[in-house]
């Protein structure tokens, strides 16, 4: 018997089985989520499955956002969030409203997700708690109305694709570039069913708020989840975040005798910043491929690269300097402590005078739902994870995917434009100083 | 012969008439503005009735915005956007895009507007600029696109209906008041096609961005314009704001045996502060008729009240506070500098700390576009101008109309209170210290 993946570990432990790829396994829910959109269809399930005056699972452990269409953009999102509200009320589970933040910068924020969770969202991005050495993944509102009464949920143990990258990124190159590289190589169905699983010595070296990237954008290549084996940068990340101490003698990672559906290597030296052309974020190509294309829209933000030091790295190639005349800028922090950080910092000035439009957090234009939809024929070159045809507006509108320093560079130029150009910086030190090794 | 309102005589130099009230005149256009809803429309009748490559009457002098829908919060509002942006390069008209602010406080804060001038906009609240002693109103789309071509427009010259108030406001008291209790007395539709004026010790003690409230509104009682004859202090607002030289030598007021409709007159000392209830802006009340009446969402904004003056009001009751746990809070600044102002006086930081969601400039929720619509059965207090059924959204809310003070003081306590209950800065100093006479 060969050992096991860390996927197949974390749904051992949940499920109380010697869980392995292909095995269907009852799990418990550790943490369940839904947002604005997802929520009030959970409800309908939850009073149909458990009736109207039933307990939630665990309401402290249950958490509900209006990140969606915040402020609301239209009657039905008002109801929608009103039903929000009162649901969480009634059932005493957490709530988050309007200005709050996207649902998965919260919850990673706010300390409801730690490592070896197996962690429900009714949204997609819900890959994201992998980061954190979490099994996290997106559910139907309809599987989420469920387990909210049942605390449990039915999983297919995945097969484990595995992303191995060593050596040193360059200067002008983060993790939203290997995932699209990723994703461009495996194809948006690639990883179907599959955990992603990201490791080596470069993924070890990411600070978690990159390594929060990869496995958001776990989803795109179709991952169940996209899991990074939780560390001491995981323990210290989440002590400085939520003041809980984290324990990690008992987390998981892969044994070295692990079965994987299949390994991809990478030498991280040799990558390009990516940028993925419309219209599917498969199609990842060096950002020398497209330089020079213009931009009408430049969108910061969502549960990407919303945080804190996302934007930061734009701030700083933007301080001094205005938008390029023919661009505009929407940005929209994932989170309320990412705005405040960003008030407190100056970068919510400098951005405000390079001549950016500041939204509240929330997940702003990144579905095309409001605060910064495209017309027909606008260009966008966003830090988003989606692209697909009519994704952020118009059927008639083209947007690419990049990172944050491609986006802050491209704004200077009004052109997409290749960020080791630029003068960036790869962290932000005042934030992550005190806690990289 | 009587002598002559204000009114006629700004139309009779513009038209070159003896203009009296009841007299069609054609007058020349000073200053013609167009927002991204109606910009598009004017531009189609342009076209129509001069060519596709006409030129404007003046471009210099015309002015387009991006308020109503900015950031875009749907492909047809994008589409909008792109077409102004268009037309005004095409044409090299004045342009202001997503964040810049609200058509009425760009043309005053940008110096377009001057006393004595002849102001049309394709919006409603075109009246504003008759606080600087200018013949503001609104116009619809249709002749806005002809008089684009023109530079003329026929106007029928309107009878007056005068405003008069003497003596000290109370504490807690401003403009917003003043003009709530004149729409109720003479109802929304008793100025219909008439000229507002206010005159009368109080009106010329109050500063201009008080002044701009009570011809902001004067549509409410369906005026055709609203106006303040000029003086040095709205020569000394002007000359701070925009850096021109303001003569007014030639500038106009009311003869003392001018013809008036009607006169209405008020002891200012007697006056509470108003609340306008649902859902018309003629419900206005004393605000004890309506103490205690809960609230669900409070908006801070709009062409009215969304100057820096009003949002610093409510600052400083929230100042160290935060707000009443069954409200929220939108504030929409009026314009980009208001934002600006905000950022760097801390009132920005006062208000977010306080728990309350800044919006980019713009008209934010006031129209029900987005940026906090109202859902069924909820309850908003604004500082808008309009609270007609659905006005917000549902058609099921119900909005309240008051000062940005009761906006405030309401925020701490989550219910309708009297802000002569509040410690309230009567104007902000640090603006107008300087040009108070």
């Amino acid at each position: 018997m060969t050992g096991k993946t860390l996927a197949e570990k974390l749904l051992s432990e949940k499920s109380g089985t010697d869980a392995r790829a292909g095995d269907y396994v009852e799990a418990e829910i550790d943490v369940a989520m839904a947002h604005d959109i997802t929520g009030p269809l959970a409800f309908q399930t939850f009073h149909e499955v458990a009736g109207e005056d039933a307990d939630l699972f665990a309401p402290d452990r249950t958490i509900f956002t209006i990140d969606h269409h915040a402020p609301a953009d239209g009657v039905q999102a008002a109801n929608n969030h009103n039903a929000v509200r009162d649901f969480a009320a009634k059932h005493g589970a957490n709530q988050f409203d309007v200005g709050d933040g996207i649902c998965h910068a919260v919850l990673v924020e706010e300390g409801f997700v730690s490592p070896g969770d197996l962690v429900i969202g009714a949204d997609s991005h819900s890959t994201t708690y992998g980061g954190l050495g979490a099994f996290g993944t997106g559910v139907g509102s309809t599987d989420l109305g469920t387990a909210l009464a049942s605390g449990e949920l039915w999983f297919r143990v995945p097969q484990t694709m595995r992303f191995e990258v060593d050596g040193d990124l360059q200067d002008g190159v983060y993790a939203k570039d290997l995932i699209l590289r990723f994703i461009g190589d495996v194809g948006f169905d690639g990883c179907t069913y599959k955990a992603a699983e990201y490791a080596g010595s470069t993924i070890e070296s990411l600070p978690i708020h990159e390594r929060l990237v990869l496995s958001n954008m776990a989803i795109e290549m179709g991952g169940k989840t996209g899991l990074v084996a939780p560390d001491d940068r995981t323990a210290a990340y989440l002590e400085r975040q939520t003041g809980n101490e984290i324990d990690l003698d008992d987390a998981f990672r892969s044994d070295d005798d692990a079965d994987y559906e299949s390994v991809h290597t990478y030498d991280a030296a040799e990558l390009a910043p990516q940028v993925s052309k419309p219209s599917n974020p498969e199609n990842a190509v060096d950002v020398t491929d497209v330089e020079g294309t213009e931009i009408d829209q430049l969108f910061v933000g969502t549960c990407t690269n919303g945080r804190y030091e996302d934007i930061k790295i734009v701030a700083d190639i933007l301080e001094g300097e205005t938008l390029a005349p023919n661009v505009r800028m929407v940005v929209v922090p994932a989170s309320k402590s990412v705005y405040r950080h960003m008030l407190n910092t100056g970068v919510f000035q400098t951005l405000t005078d390079a001549g950016a439009v500041i939204q509240n957090a929330g997940c702003g234009p990144c579905a095309g739902y409001h605060q910064g939809v495209l017309g027909d024929g606008d260009v966008c070159l966003a830090t988003a994870n989606r692209n697909f045809p009519g994704r952020e507006g118009s059927m008639e509108s083209n947007v690419y995917l990049a990172s944050p320093a491609t986006v802050g560079a491209s704004a200077l130029y009004g052109e997409i434009t290749d960020p080791r150009n630029i003068q960036t910086n790869r962290y932000d030190d005042t934030i992550f100083a005190e806690v990289l090794p």
